[in-house]
């Protein structure tokens, strides 16, 4: 264990020690809840090439499709991802009695020239455990993605969600778009 | 000029190869607008790092606002977009007479673990320069990013726009996604 918490030895998708800088990290709330702290044997951490044995893939697929994805496929998705420099923030808790993951949600940075070519951020695939749902894990997960957001120097951030998600979004200052429309054109499932 | 049309002495923020691999590549658009062929002296491609000098920011200001920035910033913006392999399509037209980047559009890519792992793409800061609109460019670059996120294997491509351009990305086949929402935070501008 390092100095900081977090582990040495494990493969960390983005350095954990930005994590302890964020204001959001000083937060509490319901149960004394906090980042720090989640829960008696819950921690909150970057997602780890190791998550693939720990029910990763399994989590998301509680929030959509996600398919036969091998340990080689998922160790070059990870890879890739972190070879692409300040750009996936995916963060999860790991219930570390179980040894499952059990909550993520992903900040992903976007580079802009405009805006004096700072960046945008967006909040993706936020997903807790059914069984862990109710316990401000949502709340940690999203509140400490925001903060990271104005960290990095995001003018903003945003999110596209289902309409029964809008009032879990408002809690942390989400607002719709005033005369914004989010299209798509989808290829495949 | 090398082979493909393409000016072998440019650094370019990605291959121009790809393009020729599209099928809208193919496409021809009223009075004859073709992406290879755009307008006499008009030139689709992948942004360059020279376009600094070819009033690519000005054309962005024309969309929101961009805010002084030096060319070592720009310089610095490029090339950690380049760095993040896979990811940033940024695509402009230059008229090659007056030597000006008069239209641009980015295509993004997001990396994911869900849909096997695949990806997904948006659609990015649309803008062609005003005395250059209605000569079908706009329509162009967009096609053009709509058929590389479908050759680059992604499973949807979406964008946000306001209310006076939804009707502009119905011609592509964007739809407004159903019961999904749009929502942010601002920090700054
Ligand atoms: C949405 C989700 C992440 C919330 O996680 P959670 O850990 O259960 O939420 P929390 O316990 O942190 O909830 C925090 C607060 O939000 C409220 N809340 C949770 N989901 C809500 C919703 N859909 N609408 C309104 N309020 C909601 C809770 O009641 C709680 O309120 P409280 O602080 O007053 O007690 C979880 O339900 C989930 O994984 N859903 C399935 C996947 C999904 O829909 N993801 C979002 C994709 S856009
Ligand atoms: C939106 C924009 C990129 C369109 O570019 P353009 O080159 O003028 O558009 P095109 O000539 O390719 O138009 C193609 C077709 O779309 C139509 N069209 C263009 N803008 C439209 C709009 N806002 N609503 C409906 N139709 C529109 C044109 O009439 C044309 O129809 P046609 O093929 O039947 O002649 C341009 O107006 C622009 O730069 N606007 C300011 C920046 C902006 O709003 N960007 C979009 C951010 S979401």
């Amino acid at each position: 264990m390092a100095e900081n918490g977090f582990q040495g030895a494990l493969t960390y998708i983005y350095d954990p020690a930005i994590l302890l800088r964020l204001t959001s990290f000083q937060a509490e709330y319901k149960n004394g809840v906090t980042p720090l702290n989640p829960g008696e044997t819950l921690k909150l951490r970057p997602l780890c090439l190791e998550d693939y044995d720990k029910g990763y893939l399994q989590l998301l697929s509680q929030l959509t499709s996600v398919g036969d994805v091998t340990r080689e496929q998922f160790e070059d998705r990870f890879n890739k991802m972190k070879a692409c420099d300040d750009t996936y923030y995916v963060t999860v808790i790991e219930d570390t009695t179980s040894k499952q993951v059990i909550g993520s949600a992903t900040l992903v940075k976007e580079q802009k020239f405009i805006h004096r070519s700072t960046a945008r951020a967006r909040v993706e695939d936020v997903v807790v455990n059914d069984s862990y749902r109710g316990k401000q894990l949502g709340k940690v997960l999203v509140d400490v993605l925001v903060s990271l957001g104005r960290e990095l120097g995001c003018y903003k951030v945003s999110l596209e969600c289902k309409d029964h998600n809008v009032k879990f979004y408002t809690i942390f200052g989400f607002e719709a778009g005033k005369g914004q429309n989010y299209m798509q054109i989808r290829f495949f499932d």
